[in-house]
């Protein structure tokens, strides 16, 4: 198909594809002569991943890392978690200690080897995020986040399909990052229940009513 | 203090400071003159909770609104966490359909008025995305979703402390945006986890070895 029917059946206009083709997004099409070239249902499908890896905020640069892990051919679903994984993962520009980082993925049955320092990084910064903010996460929140957070882990790796290793991989990478907004929206609208549980609603009734705290 | 002791006792620089200042994200010092100003623990405290906004991946203007949030004065934890929400949940810009949101957050306690369109919004636009880039949550890990988020906002809800309300307000806004790099980062060292474990790990032993799968 051409660069005009491809615009059509994937929703992207038309300079915006030739923007994510000079950014090594989409692979070429094949040419056909000097300024025209044919794109097939190959790139109608990855234009709608590119797309939904831009709009849930992935930068031009980590998009490509991800892509890339996507292409990777037969490589092991385990290598490319942790191609996804080292993909959307910023290098920590700093020094960081990972000690505390460590000591917390411990308590969801990590042991050296089996995740590595650029998603420890990740969690030291975040830590050290918080604490610079003067937040603390309180004693009894964190074992829940650790134990809710392997439950869902554990659920997701339980579902990495085993059929085909293009499925594994699209699970894998995209399952990795799109899933994020996703999550983080869920929690939002939890805290709202749970807010409104606490302090609006009285309990076994419809309406809702301020309470002191329960 | 002087804006240099600021910027040495924040460890922020004293142009970052001044953009700060600028921007509206740290309140003006006491004017000495018409070039000097002397700032307070205030300042200090504040440049602190900017910075880790603006390093968690906050905009500038959503830093704002936040610290609008933090500031307002008398509210109750129920209003301050809706505002922190609407801080950070970016205004749907194109028409969604909240339909599928609304059945997703049905299954973990909602009723309509305890959670507003702006959270329902941000499922929508995730679930939409996940789907336009042809990816589907299974059907058992979404339950697992749901509930393991549902813990997370129970417990973080039940940790707002109802001593002050400087407290609750700092606890319910900053931990609605700074906890989530962390519960993302563990989530990601949680999958690789959970990876080494199915696919690479021999039960009961040390050694990891790759396995079909369990």
């Amino acid at each position: 198909m051409r660069i005009s029917e491809l615009s059509a059946r994937a929703d992207v206009a038309v300079p915006t594809i030739k923007y994510y083709l000079r950014e090594g997004l989409l692979p070429e099409g094949q040419r056909t002569s000097a300024t025209q070239a044919t794109y097939s249902d190959v790139h109608v499908e990855r234009l709608r991943v590119v797309r939904a890896l831009i709009e849930a905020g992935v930068s031009i640069a980590e998009s490509r890392r991800v892509l890339t892990a996507l292409d990777a051919p037969h490589a092991a679903p385990q290598d490319l978690l942790a191609a996804a994984h080292a993909a959307v993962t910023p290098a920590a520009g700093e020094q960081i200690d990972l000690t505390t980082a460590q000591r917390l993925v411990e308590r969801i049955g990590w042991h050296p080897g089996m995740c590595d320092d650029g998603v420890l990084a990740g969690i030291a910064v975040a830590l050290d995020r918080l604490d610079r903010a003067g937040f603390e996460v309180p004693a009894d929140v964190m074992p829940v986040y650790l134990e809710s957070i392997q439950r869902i882990a554990r659920a997701e790796i339980a579902g990495v399909p085993t059929d085909s290793t293009e499925a594994a991989v699209r699970y894998v990478v995209l399952g990795s990052v799109l899933v994020e907004p996703l999550l983080l929206a869920l929690r939002r609208a939890a805290e709202q229940i749970a807010s409104a549980e606490r302090f609006f609603m009285t309990p076994g009734s419809d309406q809702y009513q301020p309470t002191d705290s329960d």
